[in-house]
C-alpha cells in the first residue's frame, strides 16, 4: 500500500476514482485491477466485496490513502488498475480527436461515443492523457468499454487506417450537417480539432469537410456538445 | 465602485467575467450595463474603449475589484449588468429544463442552443442560478441571446405554454430519435430532466415521450450533450 502514487502521467497505473467507475473496471477489465481500496464510510461494501471476490481482486480498507489520490473529488472507493494499450479497429467508425486538452470534454466524449455505439478513439498527441483520473471519472467509467490509440500526428493516423473515410469538422465545412444528405460509406472516421482552435484548414482536402450550421450568435459549439450530435447523426443515418 | 458586492443570487445585478462575455453583452444588451471594469493588463483596451463609447457605457479601471469579483477564473475584463426578465414566445420551439443544477452544464446549454437556433428556454424551479458569473462564462456569453423563463412546477409552464407540444426526453422514451421519424408539429417543447434522476416517470403522460438511444454500456448520456442531440435533431428534421 506504502507504494501507492499521487497519479502522474508517466506511472505505468493509473485510478478509477469512485465506485462507479470501479464497478465498471471490475465488470470489463477486472485483470487489470492491481486492488481496490474502499473507505469505511463507504455504504454498499457488501456488495463491493462480492465484486472483488468474483473477479479475485483485492479489496483493502484504508482511509488515509483518500486524501491524498482523491483529487479533490468526494469518492470512498478507488481502484488501482494498469494502463493498457489498444489497436483501433480496421473496420468500424472512429472518432479522431486532434489535440484534445481538457480533461473534463475528453471523459465527456468518451462516455457520448460509448453510449452512441462508437468505440474506437484515435487520439492526436499533444493531448490531455487520457489516463487521468479526471478523464476517468467524467468518462463514468466507459473509458474501460472503448479502444483508444494514440498517434504522433493525423498522418501517422491515416498511414495505419487508410481504408476509413475521412470527415473532418470544421466550421466552415464543404457539407451541412441535417441539410445536405451525407451517405457516408463505412467505415468513416469524424475528425474534430482542438476545442480553442478547432481544426487546421488543411484538414478541409483530407476528406468531405463537414459543418453543423450554427447561428453566427454563437463563436462555435462545446467540443463535447459538436461530437455528440456528428456522432448520433453519422451513427443513425 | 465600493458597491460592488460579491455575486449572490437575491443580488439585482450580476457579472459578465471576461472580455468575450463583456463583448457580448455591449453587443445586444447595452442598456442594462451598469459599467464595465478593466484590468490595467487588458491587451485589448482599444477596441473595448470603442464599443463602450458607441454604446454609452462607462469603462472604468481598477485591478484590486478582480480578485474579489471573479471567482477565481482568470479574467480582465468584468461587465456588471442588471437582471433582466424574459417572456417565452408562444410560437418558437422551446426547451424546458427540470431542476438543472449544474452550472456548468446550464451554461453549455445555453451556448448550444443558441448556436442550434431555440431561443426560448424554460427552467422549472429549484434549479441553478442561471445569473450566476459561472453560468454566464460556461455559455460564453450566449446568455444574454435567449430569452428564459422559470417557472415554480411544470404545470405552471404548461398552463402558460398550451399550444406547445410537449416531447419528454426519458431513457425508456417510447419513440426513439433517429430510428423511428418524428413528424412534429411546431411548436414544440423538448423537456430534459435533473443531471442526476431525469425526468419522473408522470412525464410520459404529458406528450410523446423520446429516447436517444444509447449502449447499455453507459448509465445515460450527459445532460448538456443529450440536449445538443435532442435540439439539433429537431431543428433540422
Amino acid at each position: 500500500m506504502k507504494d501507492l502514487q499521487v497519479y502522474k502521467k508517466d506511472l505505468d497505473y493509473s485510478y478509477a476514482l469512485g465506485a462507479f467507475g470501479t464497478f465498471e473496471l471490475l465488470a470489463s477489465h477486472p485483470e487489470l485491477i492491481t486492488q481496490v481500496i474502499v473507505h469505511s464510510e463507504y455504504k454498499d461494501k457488501n456488495r463491493l466485496q462480492a465484486a472483488c471476490n468474483k473477479t479475485a481482486v483485492s479489496l483493502v480498507q484504508n482511509d488515509r490513502i483518500f486524501k491524498r489520490l482523491s483529487q479533490k473529488e468526494n469518492c470512498l472507493v478507488i481502484a488501482q488498475f494498469l494502463k493498457y494499450a489498444c489497436q483501433l479497429s480496421d473496420t468500424k467508425p472512429h472518432v479522431v480527436l486532434v489535440n484534445p486538452s481538457d480533461m473534463g470534454n475528453l471523459g465527456t466524449i468518451i462516455r457520448t461515443l460509448v453510449g452512441i455505439g462508437i468505440v474506437d478513439l484515435a487520439i492526436i498527441t499533444p493531448a490531455a492523457d487520457y489516463w487521468n483520473p479526471k478523464v476517468i471519472r467524467a468518462s463514468m467509467g466507459a473509458i474501460f468499454r472503448l479502444h483508444i490509440e494514440t498517434f504522433a500526428s493525423f498522418a501517422e493516423y491515416q498511414k495505419r487506417n487508410s481504408s476509413h473515410i475521412i470527415y473532418p469538422f470544421m466550421l466552415d465545412g464543404d457539407i451541412q450537417l441535417g441539410i445536405n444528405s451525407i451517405k457516408h460509406g463505412k467505415p468513416y472516421s469524424l475528425v474534430f480539432g482542438n476545442e480553442a482552435t478547432g481544426l487546421p484548414e488543411h484538414f478541409r482536402d483530407l476528406g468531405l469537410s463537414v459543418q453543423i450550421p450554427q447561428s453566427d450568435m454563437v463563436d462555435s459549439l462545446n467540443l463535447a456538445v459538436s461530437v455528440g450530435i456528428g456522432a448520433f447523426w453519422f451513427a443513425n443515418n
